[in-house]
């Protein structure tokens, strides 16, 4: 319904770019196109039939889009933006899927042309593998999408994005503020990988391998990280993820210092408050992941 | 084999107890009996089929069990030897299932009958639940158990304890001495159940619920933790359970820093370092579990 009478171009075919891809492809739209600089990988998308036809210059496919989505790192979307002012389609509506929102919004309302709207997006989907090869439509079943608007949005480009992306498999739509996003996405989705990156390197020295225990392997699971696009959404969401940071770094001296002093009943309580948040949030968490 | 001429009781029918008596079931022993202070959890095993008979006072199945297996909290499982050392069959094998191993040794070998051997044991599997209800032959299949031993066992009973625990599923059976148990587990088991819990409990005030990504939920699944037990594992590993929130904190604090300076070449290098250790085990973790 919300795109099949509209040519779309997907900007950049990673995991997520390919995912959208192979999604929207599933519900016909007018046209399907990607914008990707490496000719590789548009050989394989068209082979495969995922895509129409892709470019690896923007100004072609985005003269005729009326939905753009960028599947790019925070810079590079910012930058495609300022790029390619000239060359969206009058009333395009543009989308992004970075994990970072208020900066990006900020850097990129004022660039825009007064008949362009630009929706800001973050699939809470994602897997610790990157490229095309590990896009699938199963990264966005069940998952929930966030969308941050502003006061410069109208609705008519939200429900777009929106109906595409419950069209395109997510479960759950919300809408919140980019600086709220930021503040909640601090907890729960950098600060995990942060943890994870910090408890690998810790084990340096020692070889897990065949002693490690389950919940090893799931603490440090998204330590394979992109470090290169983690660096810049850790720097660029800084205020937020240096709270959240300290915040953890006081819940853990609470139990270090427990430890230390061999307090049976005051880590007891510690670690039950623990447990019943975390049953407190489990019904939702298990329903959804 | 190591188990069909065998009467064998099992000492608490918890989580692991009762994955035990399941899967031991399968193999035929002679006795399958259980010592659980529960009345109701007895009936319930009894019916369901997968221990023989069950006791809420140990004497009389213990005078007649070559193999113990005790499934019971570290400070419990000293105090069962020591109660019942007048109770053991002759040359009978006790066994355990403890988290850390040092201080239980140590415990337990000085109150042992000459002709009596403790094999230390410790089974690589678990689940972020407790009790008989959440039991399965399941639990162990693929998983690794560690054997601690002392110069005080003989080859005989070590060896009938790894045949056992084989047979019960486990595919991997190492030995390592209990100092060097309880320093690896330090990072590989308890220092992820202390980060989750410090996790969670750090995200006070925040509802994540539908904001939750997939790294929040992995990082947080054992803050579901049995805060009793784990207060006992945490306490009887002190040393070196601090020790390693120490080095983890040093990590952390690295990528704090990089994060508050804005040092993009930093940040990136030790993000990069976390990914390639994570790849470095990922063969040998995603093969076990």
């Amino acid at each position: 319904m919300a795109v099949q009478d509209k040519s779309i171009t997907i900007v950049g075919l990673g995991l997520i770019g390919g995912s959208f891809a192979m999604t929207l492809k599933g519900l016909n739209p007018k046209n399907l196109w990607a914008v990707e600089k490496d000719e590789d990988i548009i050989i394989t998308a068209q082979n495969r039939g995922i895509i129409d036809k892709g470019y690896r210059e923007p100004d072609v496919p985005l003269r005729h889009s009326d939905i753009v989505i960028m599947c790019l790192y925070p810079d590079a979307a910012v930058s495609f933006v300022k790029d390619n002012m000239e060359h969206f389609k009058r009333g395009a509506v543009i989308t992004d899927t970075v994990g970072i929102k208020a900066g990006l919004v900020k850097s990129i309302n004022p660039l825009l042309r007064s008949d362009l709207d630009f929706v800001a997006g973050h699939p809470l989907a994602g897997r610790e593998y990157k490229g095309l090869e590990f896009a699938s439509v199963n990264v966005f079943a069940g998952a929930s999408y966030i969308i941050t608007p502003t006061e410069r949005n109208n609705e008519r480009a939200l429900e777009m994005v929106e109906n595409m992306v419950r069209e395109a498999g997510f479960e759950t739509v919300l809408r919140i503020s980019p600086g709220q996003h930021d503040e909640i996405i601090a907890l729960t989705s950098q600060l995990p990988h942060v943890i994870a990156a910090a408890l690998i390197n810790s084990g340096s020295g020692c070889e897990p391998g065949l002693f490690a225990a389950g919940s090893y392997k799931d603490t440090t699971r998204v330590a394979r990280i992109n470090s290169q696009l983690w660096t810049e959404l850790l720097l660029g969401n800084r205020e937020n993820v240096l709270a959240r940071i300290e915040s953890f770094e006081g819940c853990l001296a609470e139990i270090k210092n427990a430890i230390a002093n061999n307090e049976t009943q005051v880590l007891g309580t510690v670690l039950e408050e623990a447990r019943i948040k975390r049953e407190g949030i489990i019904r939702v968490l298990e329903k959804r992941l």
